[in-house]
């Protein structure tokens, strides 16, 4: 199922993001565009990830790469450094459906992460991350082969409260072929 | 399970949701207040609601009324008679965490509405509801006992283009005593 949803996901997707930060009801729209292209698991970056990770021994399939270009912000606030971005994601020890995922760059912060994932029964992916100082859960579902939808929450680990939600709408505007 | 949504759902809800307008590539933002009460079972309305519909028999539990109010919009080409309005709502047939729910006014279209709904095994729940011209989706699930997310998918019956997707974050504020 790892392998379906990463196959789906290859492609230029452009992005809808809307942010909610629940405690100061503040809106944020982003316009991006988001590449995912498949690594060759023999690629020397895998093993790097691997190594950097805190787990010794690990089965890897289906990697990919995430690079993502901001268009456009209705939030001039907004930091510049989280805008652009790359970030390696390695699938490892996939079983019944359920695994991890290693992250060379993280969602909520900007470091290395390793991800929890598992499906729904309607084939949505859940993904929870353990940050420092945050927890983030991400889950990803297609309405149909080059529409998907993608929703996030953010919590504090230590009040656990919810900090940001977010809603993406992507729709597949390539297929790479290079 | 649907009982146990219902009980969830109870309260006033403050919420925060964003429009996607795919094919224009716009945003929306909206804050409204959102009540969910019970309503008796007993209540003429719930009779009228459901000779109203198709259906010729069926058994009714957990009926509730939404109302909601818009506080205000970013969007100001936003007509005002969507942002203002109350529906009932009543599940039935409920058989294995499946059934239906009777609306007296729909979401996607302001008409009165039958919805198909269903549960994820993490309990979020699924709504279908096939309108004259539209067919919606919306999935409700729970970040905690006073925060939920709600999403949902507009789609086009004759083309099956998906035309709009929204998102809201909803934070309880009260209980409703009366």
């Amino acid at each position: 199922m790892i392998e379906q949803f990463v196959a789906q996901s290859i492609g230029e997707w452009r992005s809808m993001r809307s942010g909610h930060s629940l405690a100061f009801k503040q809106f944020e729209e982003i316009v991006s565009t988001i590449k995912i292209k498949p690594v060759d698991l023999n690629d020397t970056i895998i093993e790097e990830t691997i190594k950097k990770s805190s787990l010794n021994s690990c089965i890897a399939i289906c990697p990919f790469s995430i690079e993502w270009l901001a268009e456009s912000s209705w939030d001039n606030n907004k930091e510049e450094k989280n805008m652009n971005g790359k970030s390696i994601l390695v699938p490892i020890n996939v079983m019944n459906n359920e695994g991890y995922i290693l992250r060379s760059l993280g969602y909520a912060e900007k470091v290395s992460a390793i991800s929890k994932f598992n499906f729904l029964n309607d084939g949505t992916i859940i993904l929870n991350t353990d940050y420092k100082q945050t927890i983030a859960e991400e889950r990803i579902w297609f309405l149909s082969e080059n529409v998907r939808c993608r929703s996030s929450v953010i919590r504090s680990k230590s009040s656990k409260a919810i900090l940001q939600t977010s809603f993406a709408s992507e729709i597949k505007r390539l297929f790479i072929n290079e």
